[in-house]
């Protein structure tokens, strides 16, 4: 059936979905918008009309349908659909055969018979009634099921007789056997439940606006009933797990006789997605269609630039295509679909690039949950670092490592990590804290290590003596039970759960290759150890940003001597215990710098304050005072003289540097000593970056960078070689922020460790903020945790200020981030706005980052409008 | 002696004094500049030139000095003086006489005698050997001790003739008989000597720049031989210590038959600076030359619009004008001074508001230390408040208070104070700490209470079991021993040590009010009590800018509710707890309101973290837990859950007033009804102002707002009585000042918490920053400790940032600062210039920044420039 005129003029609230011109999602919806440009591409869609939200704004104050060109002439069965701009908002459910009325069941009954008729009558004076007065369809069942159930036309047409006069007792009013009166009613009561206070509430809780629009969808009736093959299904051609090629969908075949009555149908004989029931195939009942419909698919891949999922109808053989959604997929299928794409030139490798979310690849890294697992949770937290491990619980370090000397997996739980748990966290499978937050000592550690972690999950109550988790509900687990923790979610779970293996394939290195090929924008790691750095060289860095020197010296063989340092009593004792600690620490970066030739590594200077090596327990404090032969109460005095109230904002950082210069001395010549001997024999040289951390003045960089320099100058002339090395700082202050053109006068690189930042400039303990950043975040006080999305409006600011500033001062300046932000895709675009050179991040987080980083080059080359989200 | 010529080109680098041309300090240094500008007074200076900087320059490289037209002629006498920029910065002391020769002795004879003239010689030439060539004047001397004593010419003129002997073996070369010789060899040797590196660093050290320079002055001779009444002098007409008028001085009288010998005279009977011997003054030998004297003094003070100390000389009756120093003076006496010189009409008002340092005005609130008296100090520490106090020293609070019942002074003694200590500091005479910055809570309180304190005394050793404090040279100092401490120098020393009482006398009103009249900046006071708050308004504040309400909870019959409401194991236990603290709550601010009838008082909602609260010691935990009717293990373990790793970012401020809002709820009510119920018989309304700690996101602030507007509006209702009230920020976090756009949407003040903002902006905590403050000014890293004087260039920056932004959304936005910088003279000034409204400070500053605050108005109306220093 043709138009009989085409209504084009967009003012009128109304437009024909064939009228060539583009349906703006945001005047008429995202379901009008989709239908006309499926008919751009010469796709079957049934001929229609669209209303636009201020025309059905009008209809819900009474206001008329306008003018359709006679679509709504008696004989002809419409469709009525919803057609918000976000499909998520909600909207009423389709009303589906407008028109069907004692006048036109003569024609129906000719055309498909009178039973099949009846039943479709039947059902529409249901739906009807549903939908317009809000009656309950069961009502009309309860009349008569048998009769409703059978497909005998005088049964069925005594129902309906029944339903008619059911209808108005209820109503007061007689059915309308008018089509017009139908779709008026019904386009009305449409337009009048999306006002409803509670369809507002579910739409705004799914981020619609307060004045969000409904539009409207009329289109002929192109399935339900009909002779020959005859049904509805949907259709994709790409698995939603892996992203291979093939048919996948599902097909309800019609009863010609009684069309409320379907019955499954595989699309082909590989469709995985329809049941197990045999049967004949759509391939082999009606091939014809089938071809038409992959014809259609491939269209659609093509003109919409991915894979869609086609909703479709066939009456009599005849494709119809009612809907398109962009596939569902997983991280991998989404990787593999888009890699396809861009392969066969349906889609560039820009799109590609740009179609997978950076967030996902941390699916392909880590053992995952599978998807349709029994998941009896005990306990929730935030999820910290991703991934899922089984084991048996243990509550310390040293039951971690037992565990895994017999192979036996274990998930550490503690209250809090420390220093003096990381060998323990290298032997668990994954680690679950009852206080923290995104960037607690446990949640950083473990994405380093790519070790799935839960922290804060502060429901449960952990009972170190009796070795117990409890739930609120009084739910105790006891140490040795087996439980699995779901890093990616937050979850933890009793007993073990179906898990799905990681896997690096092909096209996850393909995409990542492109990625390199376009990003401008330097990706580095986060690494610490030669295991650090060797995973961050696996996934391709451009060196490393930050090495943190502490961890070097938990190590049991030196933290005695770092503890004799700290209660060193003279400078001679202290400088005796450095002493030894040079050539130990020399051999960390030896390692390291191996690893990393050819590539810049930036070592952070000591940082955390010095009561942090020291014993706690009363028990360590009288085993190391035996073993040093000093008093336990010299030792525990000198501990509590060291102690602070907010260590966070304490005597750290290049406070000890200006104050105890001796350390950083030391460590300035382990670092130019190691760099000198790897690069004796390598065309590759490593360049060692100093950096600075905790800055608050220039004054202290410029006091630290005259030993260091001089240091350096020795260093050269001892060994007889020359070294290129540079020294920078550790942007972490409000204030170095601010400051930022002093400092680049004495640096030759600015780096930002965000989560120090993002601390101070929320006056936000990391480590106190696990306790109420749910609440935050669930009231909408922050849109996002800000130590796991960067605070673009706050610290942004400071980093864009920061930037401006040195760069004005110094253009040669290099410009880094190197907190967790590193590995958070918007953080990365923000960067690459700011003008960084690059960020780092956590081994295990680098994919992202680079895929995240190439996204930023692209969308500052042509910021691509964003639509409507597609699910 | 007139000049032959005037030589008035300052390019040739010599200028006369009385040129009548300005000398200026800036290229002839500051004795130059003055005495032409004594000369300009018309008051009786010695004719002579000043040669630059420039010129003396060339001088040390061996160039000539200029001509000066025929003063060097023989038969003339002439005094060599330096004259840097800034007197402190040293220079070689003054050479008298140059022109002394055999060829000019006969004449000199004719004048003053054989031995008078003989004796100048001998003088000269040791003094010329010594500036010229570094020849100790002692080896002269012991060539005949006796003649040197003597008056006998023969015995002069043998020594004389051993000397000019021994002088030319010494140095190789006869003594200069040529006068232009000798004034070559001494301008050049003086110029030498200022380049030596040990001058260099002890100016440096005094902060001048590392190419100062040195001008020079040659004068002629006017004093030290004569007939007739002969000598030199010094004399104010103002007592340095209260100001009060009177003749101040010295006057050495010289022998006219061996001038180097001198005896003291009294200036007047009533001269108290002339020791206690007994004889003629100077006004009952010569009372014209004390006449013209104090017409000298006067005309000075009229033209250099300050009270200045005249140093002079009388040859023969007749006076001559050396040089002028404005008048040493304490604090007392400074404002005296301004007053008196004003009320006269010698200075104008603003000009005496400006001639006083603000930060001396706390003399006048506190007992101080005699400025001679004997200090036997044993330890030192931050000059946290001013004041000074003696009593026995106390180690716990219990024992202040017990002392204090027992009408016995006390020195109390803490590691740090926390608010358990608070009555005992109430009870103590002054507080000593080992730990603990500027910003420390002993500081803050001590200050609020005007009680002298000490922190961060680190070098001393507190055994608090043995109840003693140990000094690092082992000398301990026992529980009992009576102390004095003198905080506003940060000194604490053993015994009693003599003080002086504070007076708040008729002139320092008097120029509060002239301030008063002047400023356009409030001054409102921190004041937490009823005590406080009237200490505040008998400075005559403006309001109270800060009113912590914490304090009011830990009275010991509330401590135990409030435990009871942070312990609640639900909603109505906590409300019932609340339901308590409301009359208590109430009752606090009626009385703070009826005392500040009329004026605005800013109360901030609870701040602290709840553990602060909670007992500590296992002893005390028992004692709650008993009275609670709870297993201990439950309110252990509560008090582990909110015990942080970093209080100062943690769950405080408005983030329990999101989480918790029960307790907000509670003070609201109690601030609105207590405001009715004072306002109600008054008709000097009081204006509460609500203020919201430590926001970081303006959702917080919209948050609690709406609930806080609710209950005004329910207390009104139920009252029937209306109310103004505002509801505002404290600035506390970078975060709120980045976003002040923001906040000032939905506030009506912003309130800069700047000791917060200080610790957020550098990373840096007050408790923690002592150990290591000391050690950082010290070096420079940091120019002042920025918790005493607000970092302009940090913290500064985003507080004008945070003006800007909030008053471009919201013109009527009213800016405060309310943290400890409210006292201090240049964090006033910089909130002038900042725009800002009004300062709070601790009550006993009030007058500091009354002061300042005028000064601040005054400077931003016309900067004037400000000269070398001059002591």
């Amino acid at each position: 059936m043709k138009p009989e005129e085409i209504i084009r003029d967009p003012m009128d609230g109304v437009i024909s979905l064939d009228s060539g011109r583009a349906v703006r999602s945001a005047a008429y919806g995202q379901r009008a918008s989709k239908l006309a440009r499926l008919m751009t591409l010469g796709l079957p869609v049934p001929h229609g009309f669209a209303l636009s939200f201020e025309c059905v704004r009008e209809l819900a104050e009474n206001g008329e349908v306008p003018d359709l060109a006679g679509m709504e002439a008696p004989g002809r069965l419409l469709a009525l659909r919803s057609s918000p701009y976000d499909r998520a908002w909600g909207g009423a459910p389709t009303l589906r055969c407008i028109g069907v009325c004692e006048r036109s069941l003569p024609a129906l009954e000719n055309r498909i018979g009178r039973s099949a008729s009846l039943d479709i009558y039947r059902r529409f004076i249901g739906e009807f009634a549903m939908t317009v007065h809000g009656l309950d369809p069961q009502d009309f069942q309860s009349l008569d099921p048998a009769a409703a159930a059978s497909a005998d036309p005088a049964a069925l047409r005594g129902l309906i007789d029944r339903m008619l006069e059911f209808y108005e007792e209820e109503i007061g009013d007689p059915f309308p056997q008018d089509p017009r009166v139908q779709l008026e009613q019904g386009a009305r009561a449409m337009a009048k439940a999306w006002n409803s206070p509670s369809s507002r509430i579910l739409r705004e809780a799914k981020g619609a606006p307060a004045d969000a629009g409904l539009g409207l969808v009329i289109q002929e009736v192109a399935s339900g009933f009909g002779t020959g093959v005859t049904g509805r299904g949907e259709i994709q051609l790409v698995d939603s797990r892996t992203g291979k090629p093939g048919y996948f969908g599902s097909f309800r075949l019609i009863d010609p006789d009684k069309p409320t009555r379907v019955r499954e149908m595989p699309l082909a004989a590989e469709d995985a997605e329809c049941g197990d029931e045999a049967g004949l195939t759509l391939e082999e009942t009606c091939p014809g269609a089938l071809r038409e419909l992959r014809r259609a698919a491939m269209r659609t891949a093509e003109g919409l630039s991915d894979a869609y999922r086609l909703v479709f109808a066939i009456r009599s053989g005849q494709v119809a295509i009612l809907d398109a959604h962009p596939v569902r997929r997983t991280a991998r299928a989404a990787v593999q679909i888009s890699v396809d794409l861009a392969k066969t030139g349906a889609i560039s490798r820009s799109r590609a690039l740009l179609q997978v979310d950076p967030r996902s690849l941390i699916e392909y890294l880590h053992p995952q949950i599978a998807p349709n697992a029994h998941r009896d949770v005990f306990g929730a937290g935030l999820a910290a670092s991703p991934g899922a491990a089984t084991g048996r619980i243990v509550f310390t370090a040293e039951a971690a490592q037992a565990a895994a000397a017999q192979d036996e997996p274990s998930i550490l739980v503690r209250v809090e990590t420390g220093p003096e748990d990381i060998r323990g966290m290298h032997s668990a499978n994954g680690v679950l804290t009852v206080r923290g937050g995104m960037t607690s000592h446990a949640a950083v550690i473990a994405r380093g290590i790519g070790l799935p972690c839960v922290v804060g999950a502060s429901d449960l109550r952990l009972d170190f003596a009796e070795r117990t988790l409890t739930t609120p509900d009084g739910r105790v687990i006891r140490d040795g039970a087996l439980v699995t923790l779901d890093g990616t979610r937050g979850e933890v779970m009793a007993g073990s759960v179906e898990m799905i293996a990681p896997e690096l394939g092909g096209s996850f290195s393909e995409l990542l290759d492109w990625a390199d090929a376009v990003r401008d924008l330097g990706v580095r790691a986060n690494a610490d150890t030669p295991l650090d750095a060797r995973t961050a060289r696996e996934f391709r860095v451009d060196g490393i940003g930050l090495c943190r020197t502490e961890h070097m010296f938990f190590d049991e063989a030196r933290i005695s001597v770092m503890r004799e340092m700290i209660l060193a009593d003279c400078d001679s004792a202290r400088q005796a215990a450095l002493d030894r600690l040079l050539p130990m620490q020399r051999e960390d970066f030896v390692e390291i710098f191996d690893i990393m030739r050819g590539l810049p590594v930036t070592i952070r200077l000591l940082d955390p304050p010095l009561h942090e090596f020291l014993p706690n327990a009363p028990e360590e404090i009288a085993e190391f005072a035996e073993a040093m032969g000093l008093p336990i109460a010299q030792v525990t005095a000198r501990a509590r003289e060291l102690s602070e109230v907010n260590p966070m904002l304490g005597m750290r950082g290049v406070r000890l540097g200006v104050t105890m210069p001796a350390i950083y001395d030391m460590q300035a010549r382990a670092i130019f000593e190691a760099a000198i001997a790897v690069n004796r024999d390598s065309r590759a040289p490593v360049v060692p970056e100093v950096m600075i951390p905790l800055v608050s003045a220039n004054r202290e960089v410029e006091l630290v960078k005259r030993r260091i320099d001089a240091i350096a100058e020795d260093v050269q002339r001892e060994q007889g070689s020359e070294l290129t090395y540079k020294l920078g700082v550790m942007v972490e202050t409000p204030r170095a922020a601010l400051r930022a053109g002093d400092l680049a006068a004495t640096s030759a690189f600015l780096s930002f460790g965000t989560n120090d930042l993002t601390q101070m400039t929320y006056g936000l303990s990391r480590d106190d903020a696990g306790r109420f950043m749910r609440v935050y975040v669930n009231q909408g006080v922050f849109p996002e945790d800000p130590f796991h999305s960067l605070d673009i409006e706050g610290v942004g600011e400071l980093m864009l200020m920061a930037s401006q500033r040195g760069r004005a001062q110094n253009p040669g300046l290099s410009l880094g981030l190197c907190g967790e932000h590193g590995g958070d895709p918007s953080s990365v675009r923000f960067c690459k706005v700011a003008g960084f050179d690059y960020v780092s991040c956590s081994p295990f987080r680098v994919p992202i980052a680079r895929l995240a980083a190439a996204q930023a080059t692209l969308l500052s080359r042509s910021q691509t409008p964003s639509g409507p989200s597609e699910t």
